[in-house]
This record gives C-alpha cells, sequence and structure tokens, in this order.
C-alpha cells in the first residue's frame, strides 16, 4: 500500500482542458481581455448578485400591483441608490391586478374509483369559480384542433389540456413554446367549444405534485370560463382514470379575483456615458414575479444581475462611452405593461436606444448569447468571443429579445438575450419551487460577469 | 383587463434561437443527423440512464473492496446480461481496503475561545489517530513552501492546509487541481516538517459545514501521519480562532484502516463489431466512489451513462464496424488499479483500442469534449459537431484523458472526454452530499446521448 508521491500525483493530476485559441490579440483585445478577468475575478469572489437575490427573495412574491412587488421596487431603488449608480428612477407604469383569494381545491369523483383530491392553482388572470365550485364530467385534450373537432363532446365539459411538454426537446424553451397556448388560450377554446372550464397540465418536464401557474387570457367573443393549472402527476392520474372511467367528474373550486389596475414603477439606474450620454445600451430584467415561491430564477435572478454588472463595472472606476442603463421592468408575467410604457414614455425623448440586453431564462449558468439585429451584428459580437468564452459563453447566434425590451425593437434597438443551460428551469417556473435554493450563486453570478462585459463592450463600441 | 387572443399570443411567444447553421449535409451526414434525432428521442422519452443510477445508488457507497463495491459489480454485471450485451464480462483487478471505522470527531480546544466541535472525515488511506486521538496546536498554513520556510514551528504541531479552491476560476475542475495536492501530499508535507497530523480544508467552493473526503497518499521516506479534511467552515472557524488564539490546540481521533488487499472487478460488455471487431471504442466510468453519499454524481452518474449508451445504440439496432465496449473500471478513486490493469490485462493482447471516452466530471448538461490525439483527430471530432451541437455540446478542443482510460495512452489509443456544465460539482464532490436527487435526469441522459453519437461515430468512421 506504499505509493511514493510522484505516483500519488500523477493520480490526481487533473488535466486542464485547453479551450479553443483565438486569433492573436491587438492592444484593444488585450485592454478587453484584462478588463474582463479582472470583472470575473471581483465577480466570483463576491458573488454579490445572490447577496442582491437573497434581499430580493425574502421579501417573497411579487406579483404585478401587490405589496410584494410595490416593497420590491423600493428594495431595488434603494439598492441601485447605494450603489452610487446615477439618475436613478421610478417610472410608473399602470399594471393590472390578481389576486389569488385562499380557496384552490379539486378532486376527482369517480363512482367505480372514489373520491380523490388534484392539486391545482388558478391561473392569473382568470375568473374565480361559482362560489359553489364547478363540478361537470371531464373531456380530455391534447391540442386545439382536437378540442375543435370534438362537436359537442365539450359542451357543459371541464375542458381537460393535457399535451405535455415534449420532453425530446433538448431546448427546454422550444418544448415551453411548444406547450404553453394550452395555458394562455385554453380557457378561451374550451368557452369557444362550450365547456364549463378550463384544466390545463402544469408546464413542466418531471413528475411533479406541484401545479405551475402562469398568464392566461379571455376572448373578447366568449364567456370568460374558471381555468386552473393541475400538477403533471395529477394530470396523469386523471387522464388514466378518465381511461377507466370516462363518466368521472371533476370539482374545483378558486376564490381568485382581477382587481382594480394600480401604478407600479419600472426602476433604472445607469452609469452615465462620457461621449454619447443619449445613447443607451440597456440591461433589463423583470422585477415582477408570480405569485407561488419567490420568483429566485424568473426573474428575481436577471434582476440580480443587472445590478451586480452595473456595481462590477462602476467600482472598476469603468465608465463607457454610452450609457449603460439598468432596467428592472415591472409587470412583465401579467401583461408587458412595463416593457411597453418604458418605450413610449416621454422620458424616451432624446434618447436612442443601441441595444438591450435582457437575462429572463433563469439564474443557471450562462452558455449562449441570442443575438438580434441582422448578421452583420452577430458577427460583430462573435468578434467579442475571445472576452465571453472563458465566462462560458461557447456560442453566439441569431436570435434574442424578450418581452420588456421587445417593444425597443421598432424603434431599431439591437435586442440580445443570455441563454443559460437550462434544463432544470421548468421544474421550478411560475411554482413553489422557484425559490432561493434552487439558484446557484456561481451559475448566477457568471451571467452577470457576462451581462457587465458585454454591456460594457456594446457601450463602448456600438453595434 | 379584456385582452384579445392575439395580444395575448404576442406576449407568450417565446422566440426560438436558430443556433449556428453548419455546411449542408452530405447523404452520410444526413443519416448520422437522424441517428443523433432518434438516440435523442428515444434517450430523453426514457430516462433510462436515472433509473440505472437510481439502482445503482440504492446500494450505497461502493468504496473499492467495499460489500458497496461488490453489490455493485454484480448489478451491473447484471444489467448489461439483460440488455443483450455482448461479452459481458468481470476482469479481476486488486484493489486496497481502506475502512473509515466509527469514529469520527474533532474540537477545537481555546483558554480563550471554549471548546468549539469541528466536522471532520478522514482521508481516504490515512491510518488512525492513537487511541486516545491526536491533540496539539496548530500551523496554519496555504502552501507547502510556507510550511516549508516555516522552519520549527511545524514541529509537534498539526499542520492545517486552508488554502481554499480558487473561486476565481470559473473552470472548477482547475480550482480543484490547483489546491488538491494538500490533500493528497498534505500528510507526507506535514511529516516532512515534524508535523504531527494534517488537517486539510475540503474542497469546494461554498461554505459548507459537512466534510469533502478523497485519496491521500504516504511517501516512503516519512512517518505516516493521520489525515482529516475539515469543512470549510470549520476550516474559516479555526483559521478566525487561530487569530485572536494561537495558542489553542485542535484535537481530533479516526479509527480508520487500512486493510489486506481484495480482488474485486471491472466490468465490461459490448456491441461487437461487423467488421473489425478487434478494434475497440471503448466508453468507460468508474463503478467505484467514495463511501461518504452515494457516488452519485462520482461516478455513478458516469456508469449509467455507459449503460444507457450502450443501450440506446443496441435497442435502434445499430452495430458499427469497430466494437463498442462499455468499461465500468473499479478502483479508480483508491490507486487507480482498474484502469491500469485493463490496459495491460492478457484479453487485451490481439486487441487495439482506437479511441476512449471517459465521463467522470459529474452528471450534469454536457457542454463540451476534450478530445486527445493532436490536432488531426480533433478537426476529424469537430466535423462531427453538427451532430453534437443539438445536444449541447459546443466546444470541441484539445484535451481529454483521465484516470482510468489514462494507461492506454502508451499504446497509442486517442482518448477524450465529456465535459459538463459543472459548477455545482464541488458542492457534492466526495461528500455526503453526493446522492441522486443531486442529479437531474435530463441532464444526466444527454450526458448518455452524447456518449451514444459520439461513440457510434468512433466506432463507425474511426479517427
Amino acid at each position: 500500500m506504499r505509493r511514493s508521491p510522484l505516483l500519488i500525483w500523477r493520480l490526481f493530476f487533473i488535466p486542464l482542458l485547453f479551450w479553443p485559441a483565438f486569433a492573436s490579440a491587438s492592444a484593444a483585445e488585450r485592454d478587453y481581455r484584462a478588463l474582463s478577468e479582472e470583472i470575473t475575478k471581483k465577480g466570483l469572489t463576491q458573488n454579490y448578485a445572490y447577496n442582491v437575490l437573497g434581499r430580493l427573495t425574502q421579501i417573497g412574491p411579487r406579483l404585478a400591483g401587490s405589496p410584494g412587488a410595490a416593497a420590491a421596487v423600493e428594495l431595488m431603488r434603494q439598492e441601485m441608490t447605494d450603489l452610487g449608480l446615477d439618475n436613478v428612477r421610478l417610472e410608473p407604469t399602470i399594471v393590472g391586478r390578481w389576486v389569488r383569494g385562499e380557496i384552490e381545491e379539486a378532486r376527482l369523483i369517480s363512482s367505480r374509483l372514489g373520491t380523490l383530491p388534484l392539486s391545482i392553482c388558478a391561473l392569473g388572470g382568470s375568473v374565480a369559480t361559482p362560489e359553489g365550485g364547478v363540478r361537470a364530467q371531464v373531456l380530455e385534450v391534447k391540442s386545439f384542433r382536437e378540442l375543435r373537432a370534438s362537436g359537442d363532446k365539450a359542451k357543459g365539459r371541464i375542458i381537460f389540456f393535457n399535451r405535455p411538454m415534449d420532453p425530446t426537446r433538448v431546448n427546454s424553451f422550444q418544448a415551453y413554446g411548444e406547450a404553453v397556448e394550452q395555458r394562455t388560450l385554453g380557457a378561451a377554446e374550451a368557452a369557444k367549444a362550450g365547456g364549463v372550464a378550463a384544466l390545463v397540465r402544469s408546464l413542466n418536464f418531471g413528475e411533479s405534485d406541484l401545479p405551475h401557474t402562469g398568464m392566461m387570457g379571455y376572448s373578447p367573443e366568449t364567456v370568460r370560463l374558471p381555468a386552473a393549472a393541475i400538477s403533471t402527476r395529477g394530470a396523469d392520474l386523471l387522464s388514466r382514470s378518465l381511461q377507466s372511467d370516462p363518466e368521472l367528474s371533476v370539482y374545483f373550486k378558486t376564490s381568485c379575483a382581477n382587481l382594480s389596475p394600480v401604478t407600479s414603477f419600472n426602476v433604472s439606474g445607469e452609469i452615465p456615458g462620457t461621449e454619447a450620454p443619449d445613447e443607451i445600451v440597456l440591461l433589463g430584467a423583470h422585477l415582477d414575479s408570480w405569485d407561488l415561491g419567490q420568483g429566485a430564477h424568473d426573474d428575481g435572478a436577471g434582476c440580480a444581475q443587472v445590478i451586480e454588472a452595473l456595481r462590477l463595472l462602476r467600482s472598476a472606476g469603468l465608465r463607457p462611452k454610452r450609457t449603460l442603463r439598468g432596467v428592472l421592468f415591472m409587470d412583465e408575467e401579467f401583461g408587458g405593461t412595463g416593457g411597453r410604457d418604458y418605450a413610449r414614455a416621454e422620458s424616451r425623448q432624446g434618447e436612442r436606444h443601441v441595444a438591450a440586453l435582457e437575462s429572463d431564462r433563469g439564474g443557471f449558468s450562462p452558455v449562449g448569447l441570442g443575438v438580434g439585429g441582422g448578421e452583420t451584428v452577430v458577427s460583430r459580437v462573435k468578434a467579442w468571443q475571445p472576452f465571453l468564452f472563458p465566462l462560458g459563453i461557447s456560442w453566439i447566434a441569431p436570435g434574442g429579445g424578450g418581452v420588456d425590451i421587445g417593444p425597443l425593437s421598432t424603434s431599431g434597438t439591437v435586442l440580445m438575450e443570455i441563454v443559460p443551460e437550462a434544463q432544470r428551469y421548468f421544474d421550478a417556473h411560475h411554482s413553489s419551487q422557484d425559490v432561493l435554493a434552487a439558484v446557484h450563486p456561481r451559475e448566477l453570478e457568471l451571467g452577470a460577469i457576462v451581462m457587465a462585459v458585454l454591456g460594457f463592450l456594446l457601450a463602448e463600441e456600438g453595434v
């Protein structure tokens, strides 16, 4: 059992991978590389993004129009002020206000199978059920087409939308995008077909007992049916039960309500540009969240990254030519009013938004960048890859956008977004699992560092 | 609050990113793309790797020479047989056997600060303390150089190696590689300096109360001192306490022992090549683990991926020209005997190992590939990136290797390894946190799919 130290060394030598070599660097490139390294060191030593996220999530959920959202506005305003950012501002936006209420209950009632509880939650924007709840037989469908083809079978039924997120999609956002219409439009389609309520399979890959909420809307042409999400395990149970007893009924009751709109705020602060202060590079995320969980990944993570990106640059004494502005948008989840009001606010007059970079895909390790604005812009950003690759950004591809910064696109702003590795994202998304503990300090920080480095490059070099 | 369905649609449109376009495909490329897509679909629908890992981790820890390791050998042999793999074999390897024993306790004893418990665990291979434990004053050092320069100060002391993993390294394996000598060689260095024991800061980034174990070795020239890892929080506490009371002492007691070696086994099974069955492409991982936790990421994940890669190919009826062999190596952690014995076994005669692909960096989403064999081989593998990029492999770079497949390099085998996104890896590594719940089914499966696709390409096309 005696081993020489040399042998031991050999055994535990960790081969360091040589990442792709990039073309030899100019002086400016060396400066940017040094900048990127400095920011990275400071970021990963201090992990301040997690600190911000910890304080933000302590508030609890931040649904637009809620006391939590108001507290978050104040906390972030104070944070920006404390960090010494310039022009810290609250810009008003009128947001819809929906409350979940106290009651959410559901059960499957079958003469053969007995009565079984189902785990549900009301969807955001839904009306409540009547006081006695809804009880009806169930029509299970996998698509709107199937529902439309079902003729009279939908009449008087609870329409159960049970198409899972396609697990064969490697890109989890793609799977989400392909399934989300059931949640957003299911109640409207159910109403058209003569149904009495909509029950929608929660949008996540896993087997889970927890329901995932999210926005839905009504059509002006049809009645407003109560709509709820059912957990994936509940959906599987209901589907199996329908096979053995097609006559079973489901009862559910919710007490949610749409209240009158209130004024809330986008929160912004900046590092003013030294040469072209009216040209803006925007770093964006949204401050509101769903009312389950703490909105840690969605999108507390993005907010913490915006704050941390600006802190890292400011504390390094870096001031680019153009203005770098962080904007924490209100009400991405419940209408997107913050993004729209920001784009058309009077204070935008005289400003030109060169580029906007959003982080709203979870606080996981960044792996890629989606870049809008066409091929020339993509090539330009790709030329910066040597500074971004060491941070994990191993691809840069056309794409980019996001609910909050989207409205800027009409005025020619180049939209970009950070794409993290996101296999775990929909486990937490819009559910009670979206809490601080699901976020990793280093993964979160890497996104902030990418935002700082790319934000500085954009504000210094333009697109 | 009424919104038209069209508006709602706009709000919830998830922009799909267009990943990099690759050059237009030949017929063979179209076939490989179809193969990759088929394997991906099957893998992500069935998530069988997680099933294998669930059964493997149920055994408990699998330290080389332990009953758990023996049970794992049998389970994997049975699994390979049940999946219909050919030439399922156990190849013997004689492994050292170390047991932790029942007692692990430590405390800081200070006349000023009182007595405080410390969280420790013996390092693998360490001798036990004397029955009464070790109690001595403490010399804290950050490097061997500092220890060597300390002169007489080390004499009679417990040497406390407290250099943290450098948090500013984005690559967590690099940070580990730069700090691990404290664990592997600390006891030998402490002995040279006249110390009485070695206490080593656990190798992880976070603040944790849990100690992380791992292999250490002795020098033939010095006495064998007891060595233990102390949790990072314990290390911080001890370091702070030493500042206010340099005279404090630490007591610790362990009851670990090195027992006589026993015979264990590498487990292998294959899909025989149709044209060159003696040319082998090896898919490897290690079956043993540390005795804390369940060895889920390290390296149950790799074993599950090897099994699943072969299952996916076999169930698709795919048989490449060369033989694809899965090898689950015994004793990576406690000496690397399995890898060495495999390379020099008689059954290797007449075989030529073309390439060996290892997975031993945790069961997280794969992001890159380290490829040995020089530039030509790297270029060849890069040409396959269109089939791998959709699985998350966004970079291919020189590198590759691993303890198990390393011994094959002398016979010209091209070594490769899968590199996952691994910010969370060292949170769990070698600790009680390395359990099934820390592994995500889809992340794990993606590694298996990469292994299947790349393994097939290597076995069909060669390098």
